[in-house]
């Protein structure tokens, strides 16, 4: 086991790329800009997904599943979305050996074709709201790939909401975005803002987009999820139509919202060290590993090894499902055992040691600090699960004190520009400009608007000095 | 709520498209050839997936994600599989804007990219044996599609695993079968044969290619789920070599397994009935519907629904999960409101009326049998649980009592093709012949070989009159 990480301060992106590979969680794939999700990296995205789906199937969403190939008439129906999209579409020409007809996208979203089938299947306020979600693969070609944060293809769910009422969908939308920060915060131990995109970073079609923005520890933003009111654009479009309770022909109010595996990315940038990767342990498939350990490989084998099982045996129980699991590497030096299980990031290491055994204790060694502790046999299984407790909060408030220490005011688009020079951070900062002024910011400073804050804190406009300005963070993102 | 499913006698095709759309299970896409898998079809799909993919992690199986496209090349690395994948293929040959320099398949399996990726991972045979999955999307491109049966998308899993030798690799196959057959049976209620395929059916670049085979209510076969034994095939094609025990460089023995939302099409076809679907309790989404009834809508909504709900939720704690509905259609008549299940499938109905209250009773009703018991509140949970055991053994024992009466044994080929034409189904014959021979047989009675029957049990072949042949499984399929 080589411990061939990078350290952040010398190269926080090939560091980045070092902790995914030590940890093997995913490799590029040989299809330009597209990646393989290897199972370390999988296991902790069905346990994202298990969280989300929980969450959206408690608001009343149910599952289906859209179509990968989308004409490209459907994206041309609505005039922002295609010109926001369409570039960066993977296109099907041939099929089953003929030139078709008509070519397809490949998804790189579904707004248009789940319109489509919404027309046929809403024709009255009885069949409203509509709430459904699908998990799926969706590609945007990208010319500059980044592993989890931008490849060609990606994983994602898109939920997609049709409603009576205007109020009804901002509803959704703001309530969607409520349930990403509840889950970002509460089960990853990512803190997030969240607040409104300004025009120039809305989503193609929509009125409204709310995000939820996330710092990584480079101090740099990460759009961790967005959730979208699309008004009556693709109702529109598609004549997503019902009767109304007055018995009128009217057209939905739809909302679209989604995250993604980007959110593996923002995990490690968040959380991990020097030595790899550290999972928060509500979302750890593994959240205790367990070592047997002897120089003799025999006694490690034979008479430590059953203890261990036991102990596994009894936290999996306790913990309600096969959150631990035994290391037999026993061919493996203990140093570089201890180092696999680091760079995976899991949680807690308990060591089972001849010396361990003999005094009735195991030792418990938290990844994220660090911290050992050895603890009597009959005070384990209660140990580890407030370790657990206790872990998940730390990580959480340790990146939410970094992005507090992180964040500034500016008064004035020169205090923005020095902020962003030389601290970086998130910059709050009063603005009320057009998309043609967050161009001009984000090509002299490199940053771009990331959320209008919430709240009654309008002030002057660092750019055109015109009262009522929303406050804003800038920073510069992923 | 219109009854309008076609008589199963009457047409079978239309009958098998009436139960999808009145469960409103699927629907074309505007893509041709794809279908959209609607909520009501796609959470029996989750429900299949939960049970497949706990006994795959139960095996050692975990969970990958490979890309979706494949470049051209890998697929012509492997001759036999490229000339049966190819011709279905979907191609993409630009992306972000650009023509592509080679273009790329829409994946139709995923034997190659995973080969290749397998390479690059193993490197000894400290890391064998790899026990990988994917739950994902495949296109293969249809002239004549069908819902859940042959579509140009479909979702499936695949399982790809690599090994040190060659009876690994076989007991991983006949593993997976196993797993096959155990989870079609005991959860679909499905009852299956299990054997291997002939030369002329075999999956293209296996050595041996096993088969779980069903048959529908119209006694047509289906193939509801295959495992391959792929020999040294794809290792050789991709390089997948490993230092073995003794230090020297050797190839792997692989494997590869698949079922996919076909299964949901046996499901619709091996269960239903002429009022549409039925669904075998232990797969169903919603295993009983609670109904509330009144002549009277306040009396139902104010008076009968809080009981409702208050057995709904008992019911929901003692079967572990969010199986019951409280339906509250009241706007609806009773009648369509009974249909509205039955046509869904829902095992069990449970109706509480203004007598029923008064009585102290609930009213349940069988969808398998439609027979319908009168139960005093106290008994209603356990005969609940009871019924819903009761209904799915008798499911399974129906499906399997109709393929044993439509099972035929055939001396020679004259009696096959008699056999088949008149009375259709299964027919059992010695078969010892050539791929050519299959071919021939196929055009002549629309029959092919479905699986060769494992066990001591070898005869005259139909064809060549030769001795030794093996008792194989005739049949139309789907």
């Amino acid at each position: 086991m080589a411990r061939n990480i990078t350290p952040r301060k010398e190269n926080y992106s090939q560091w980045y790329l070092d902790v995914i590979k030590a940890a093997e969680m995913a490799d590029y794939a040989p299809v330009r800009g597209c990646m393989v999700i290897r199972p370390t990296g999988y296991a902790i995205w069905e346990s994202i997904q298990a969280k989300f789906d929980a969450a959206f199937k408690k608001t009343g969403h149910v599952n289906a599943c859209f179509p990968l190939l989308i004409p490209y008439s459907f994206l041309r129906k609505e005039a922002e979305h295609v010109e926001g999209f369409a570039p960066e579409c993977a296109t099907v020409t041939h099929a089953g050996g003929e030139e078709l007809e008509e070519p397809y996208a490949v998804r790189p979203t579904s707004e248009t074709v789940i319109g489509y089938m919404y027309s046929k299947w809403i024709h009255s306020w009885r069949d409203l709201p509509v709430l459904m979600n699908q998990w799926c693969n969706v590609m945007r070609w990208e010319k500059r790939p980044r592993l989890f944060l931008r490849t060609s293809e990606f994983l994602w769910q898109e939920g997609h909401t049709a409603h009576e009422t205007e109020q009804e969908a901002r509803e959704e939308t703001m309530r969607m975005l409520g349930v990403y920060k509840d889950i970002i915060e509460n089960e990853l131990a990512i803190p997030v803002l969240t607040g409104e995109k300004t025009a120039g970073e809305r989503f193609p079609g929509a009125n409204d987009t709310y995000t939820c923005e996330a710092m990584m520890s480079d101090t740099r933003a990460l759009q961790a999820g967005t959730s979208h009111f699309l008004g009556q654009n693709f109702a529109k479009a598609f004549e997503i139509q019902y009767q109304n309770r007055e018995g009128e022909l009217a057209y939905c109010w739809t909302t679209s919202w989604g995250v993604s595996t980007r959110l593996i990315g923002a995990l490690i940038m968040v959380h991990s060290d020097d030595d790899g990767l550290i999972i928060p342990p509500r979302i750890a498939p593994v959240k205790a590993a367990i070592l047997p350990i002897s120089k003799d490989e025999s006694i490690a084998a034979n008479d430590i090894l059953p203890k261990a099982k036991e102990l596994s045996a009894k936290l999996d129980e306790e913990l309600g499902g096969m959150f631990t699991r035994v290391d037999t590497d026993f061919h493996v030096r203990p140093g570089d055992r201890f180092f696999a299980h680091l760079q995976r990031g899991v949680p807690l290491r308990l060591e089972l040691g001849e010396k361990d055994l003999a005094a009735g204790t195991v030792r418990l060694v938290r990844r994220d600090t660090g911290e050992k502790l050895d603890v009597k046999n009959d005070a384990v299984i209660p140990t580890v699960k407030q370790l657990l407790s206790d872990i998940q909060s730390n990580m959480f408030k340790r990146a939410k004190d970094f992005r507090e220490a992180n964040t500034h005011d500016a008064a004035s688009y020169d205090e923005l520009k020095a902020i962003i020079s030389e601290k970086g951070g998130f910059v709050r900062a009063h603005f009320g400009g057009t998309p043609e002024d967050e161009v001009r910011i984000r090509e002299e400073t490199g940053a771009t608007p990331r959320c209008i804050l919430p709240g009654d804190n309008r002030g002057k406009c660092i750019i055109t000095g015109q009262d009522n300005a929303r406050l804003t963070i800038f920073a510069k993102a992923y």
